[in-house]
């Protein structure tokens, strides 16, 4: 069957290899928006991030690397069932759990933000105390609970802070909330608001030597740059920030990441899904 | 305080009286989509029906009838604690108890189609087995779960059914779902695949002397017609066939109402809250 | 009736409370475009502020403040005679005049920026020579007349200035207009081109005893930030720098301000009505 | 130089000729939407239309004929004062009085309907009492106020109705107005509820012998085949009965012409201008 | 690895099997539309119709039949030579062929008409003069040439003319292209203007002993139905009729089809890529 | 003919003037997008800057100078035999020719990159050697093939390379390309990554006695100021630095110009096309 090498991998990110074993970095996509009906939300977010990819070079200019040297896996959508909240948490948590198990460094793409929960925990059973976690967002996602649910795409941080060292972790870029949550962070955590840049050369030095995982949701980023997303929050960094702040931790030693909360929907020109795009590539070039 | 006077009642469904105990109808908006984040689907879908309804005259010509004969209030919309199914369930299920036994008829507007199983409930305490519901949708909605979940917009006419008088049960415009829906509406209720007209010219005879409770979810139109909703089913009805089907069952002993799956964010012409909009006036006007 | 708690104020604006009597604060919608057409322009500016308000935090974290602290009504929107200017104007007076007769702040939504001519008249007629008008917007809006017509958007400055202290007039952010408005605004009030934060901090000294004004066109912001509006101008400033303007005038005396052009047909993502709400919650909380 | 002749007439309609002189048919685009504000409404629906018109074939298939045949010239749009409705409607009047006085037939593309009042008005002047006016809309447009205002798009027929022999006024596929509006028509005019295919065959025989004039607002259609206008109005016609009229009146005397209310804001696939420049096509071949 | 079947085959077509050799059916995505440059036209097609399959249920309650019952196996996109024509059209031609030789029958997602050109010639070669072609679409695409191009969406019929039996091409549908084209078809195939039902009824009886390929242009819909596609054409068929054509053709000899010009970026509402889903899995259900 | 007074030159460009020979810089609009099918991309981008332009205002403040002290013709869109690269390039270089001949300046407005290929060549012929090329963009465009393709977008400046004298040639804000086309420009020509107006400060003094033709793509703005682009990359240069860039060039000896990669189907807002007309008429008061 020669016709099979005539197809592109559409559906999945530029430039990833079709063999899991040989992969460093494996890509996940998680269609989680809490929804039964089919259609809204970040459901489609990572399908959307693939294809833009397509759009992009291999090159980095700003690095000067190659996506052509580094060995990622996508496995595409992860199977979940929709509604139920729990077992898509474990699903999730499963598939990170195994990358990790096979030395690999997960990325994982949303969906909302709550997906990042099953798979900082895991991470953090691989790396312990030492896990620094760095949080890019507009919002603090520290409540306890959300309209009654412990389980929210605004309580995802504030459950990760049960098991993490809380001075590891650092909030980038933040700029709503509740008082309760800055409160808490506060006096737990280190909360940066509104930029990213200056605050993150600020810690360089402590955490550089440490196993890092980042989890960066979208609307970090102004709506201006990225109006692709559920609760856009306006007030944010621009594009060029937000491309130093992934270049200044440019080889460390980072373990695992996501990006969150995407969606296409509200993406008429599609200029968020080729960002969130270029976000990856950047990420992967720089510290993956 | 003459200022008062001066400002209309926007964010209310046109030509709504302002007093609750002399109207005889009372709309409900029901923002439940059954997700955590703020913005995507049918949440906003109330609202927009009614900033639509704004466009409209109040006469019709359809049936030489004028909104100001009608008294009806409009409530706005409910507070629902996002992504708690059951309890918002109860709360829409008692605000429909409350209208019914203050005398009055319920129009619900959605959101999802689940927010009808507790208002056809209530409908069903007070009307017992000689309750007729008529359902226009391009959906079954008769499974009995739906990716695991009891409560979902794919079972809310199963979930009556445990309770209706299945004979007297209606099922108009229908396209899609799965053959175990079919299976069961073959045998227990009346199931008319496609069209709406002359399926409901067929039954008039019969239902025309009992009380009557309608549950339209905007899908049943075309996508042509109806863009904005969540799961765009084609193959559908007309607005003409719509709104033939409304005149068809004029003066009828209509005692509820809903009309559901607007989803503001797929509309971008507005077309569909408009239709929404015209298909209230009719209904107002016709039977209710 | 139990049921009337179970409603949001949906169609309000976020925290608005019911009582115009406890209010210290009164927010009107001025759905004015001057069009005899339904649907096109800003004349669902202030419902699409409304609703994207909900979506907000009702605390401030560049403010360490809560919009619970602050007691505002909200009228909804004026009903107007569309295509008659000048009995439109009255109206927007005399809601603008009860307001301030009954010593609460008026804070307008529209709607075009001519709606803020009367409105500013009634606040000088109360505050008099030592009134402030801070005006931020992308046109100076200083001409005499506009394709022959003396009361338009493109005029409402100059009308303004026909009363107002002229030397109390100031600018901010102006990039477009035709030269003779310039060269009036060069020799009698204070033009700022381009920028809005330096110059703020330049006469902040100067104004900080006297009662303000502020009337802020939302296309001060560059249409990147902005694009839900009838007249984009290219060339202005960031959602950053409109906020931290704000932010310059803290504590003030503000008397009464208006948020003029937002027109929701042209802001396909909901960036620019929720910009503006955040705009509106930051002005409540800094210096209303 | 020839140069020249590389360049397209874009900004022309399909196949126009190039001298008013030879021309038989005259194009005049007036972009009135009687607003002061740059952007909305009706205002770039002529120059949508023409935009659209280049990518239609020059050849009918539905009546073997080709616009080649034809010799029509195209001014481009109408200056007019914005905001001073007397003054538009002089301008209008006077331009259709000069194609008429040169013994050419004016096709007008609008803008708002109130356009087609001084081309009417001129027309009748030179047809007399002879002149059968067709009128295709979803709107009665029989008003003799609205808002308070005496020109207004809800007017224009009921001004047309003071001089035309009301007997020779024909409306078609109404579906919307006051019932004042309709009282007026049923014992004056004629008018024909939702249809235009049979209402047309069952009045050719008295009209096919009379100098007609056409007024035809693409709101007659529903809003799935026209979303792109001001006041969608659910419950209209086909594409396929739209162009059946037109072939209904195939060699008639038809000595003008009018499309209006094409709203390119709103018609984000751009069918509707497609649409009505096929419309316009078909009305070129079948009776201009 | 247990890891891998959590995971959806999104980015593939609904129900699709996971392996080419036990297939029945192949699907191949091109994604050819003659540019340049990454982004616009029908590139995306084929991937924005996959996604939207999976709204879909596998039941077709119209056929009684599942899609479980077949087997499809997807190879998503061929890597095209973008701009290359002649090189596109050779690798087109060979996927074809290999499916063919596999004993398995072709399903192509355009992508632009031309596509269809190198498949039928493909499947010609198999089945000889015996063969059926039914071309379902709004355009003839009967030209010799196009613009001086040979190869184009506009000659892709005229090129299969050259070796087909004539007698055997069918067209339905028809309601554009130049007077060329038609007196072409008049002459040598079997042209069917405007509709497609009855039609396809009337050359049922000889079309059914014979091998027959399908090409299906989106456009041969109704722009009301189908909005996201290129050269839309006002006067279309309904999506009623389509599906009813398909049904029409149910277990006669399709050995392979084609559907071709869906251009996501004019889809706002996602109507026209769901209606193509769906009109692919009837057609896998009735026929193929 | 008194008529004719009355229409605006709606589909030119703000204030150009009627007569060529009067005027000293000539427009020419380039709708070439390499494509056979109507509709997408960069085609209509002359067009749509043309009618955003009748949105600005013909003064800038920022320059103190106003449109009418120019003359420039506006010859609208160039007949082009789609599909057929080399016959339209020698269709743009001969417009270029006779312009330059007529001693006028060539402002060009696209459609694809590739179209400044031909008018540098141009340009070029006229100036020789000491011509220097600025060129604002987000891709290098210095490939020698692209896809194989000789002539391509990505092409276009390395096809420049081969005859301008490289030193000469200076590109601006480029963040995107493959590594040998920066190894290229590193070699042979100069280049300044992400930002435009320090680096254009920085080769001021060389370049100001020379002769100058600017080459500017759209995309150098990032996404979020011009989102209506084909190929949009995140990252990029403000609206208040692209004027910037073009004020630094004040009274330069400015030869000819193009703007290109405008692409009005992804510009929803339509702020894209308005950046774009404003950086026409800043350039024309600027340095045309």
């Amino acid at each position: 069957m020669v016709i099979k090498d005539n197809f592109s991998n559409s559906g999945k990110f530029l430039s990833s290899i079709n063999d899991y074993k040989e992969s460093d970095i494996v890509i996940v996509g998680v269609p989680m928006d809490y929804t039964v009906s089919f259609k809204p939300g970040t459901r489609f977010g990572p399908q959307a991030i693939r294809t833009a990819s397509l759009g992009l070079e291999e090159y980095s200019v700003y690095l000067d690397r190659n996506l052509k040297e580094k060995k990622y896996y996508d496995f595409g959508d992860l199977i979940l069932p929709y509604g139920n909240v729990e077992k898509s948490l474990d699903i999730i948590g499963n598939a990170a759990k195994e990358i990790l198990e096979d030395g690999k460094k997960p990325l994982f793409l949303g969906g909302e933000h709550l997906i990042s929960a099953p798979v900082i925990k895991e991470v953090y059973k691989k790396y312990g105390d030492e896990l620094v976690v760095l949080h890019f967002d507009a919002h603090t996602d520290l409540r306890t609970e959300f309209f009654g649910e412990e389980n929210s795409h605004a309580t995802v941080l504030r459950k990760a802070s049960e098991f993490i060292n809380n001075k590891n972790m650092y909030h980038f870029g933040i700029r709503s909330g509740i008082k309760e949550e800055f409160e808490f962070s506060y006096k737990n955590t280190n909360m940066f608001l509104f930029n990213v840049v200056e605050p993150l050369k600020s810690v360089l030095e402590y955490i550089k030597s440490k196993p890092i995982y980042i989890t960066w949701d979208i609307d970090v980023l102004d709506p201006a740059y990225a109006p692709g997303t559920g609760t856009p929050e306006p007030g944010g960094i621009t594009s060029k920030e937000a491309f130093n702040a992934i270049h200044i931790l440019k080889d460390l030693n980072v373990v695992g990441m996501d990006l969150v909360e995407v969606s296409p929907d509200y993406d008429h020109s599609g200029i968020t899904s080729i960002l969130a795009a270029k976000l990856i590539r950047e990420s992967i070039l720089s510290f993956l």
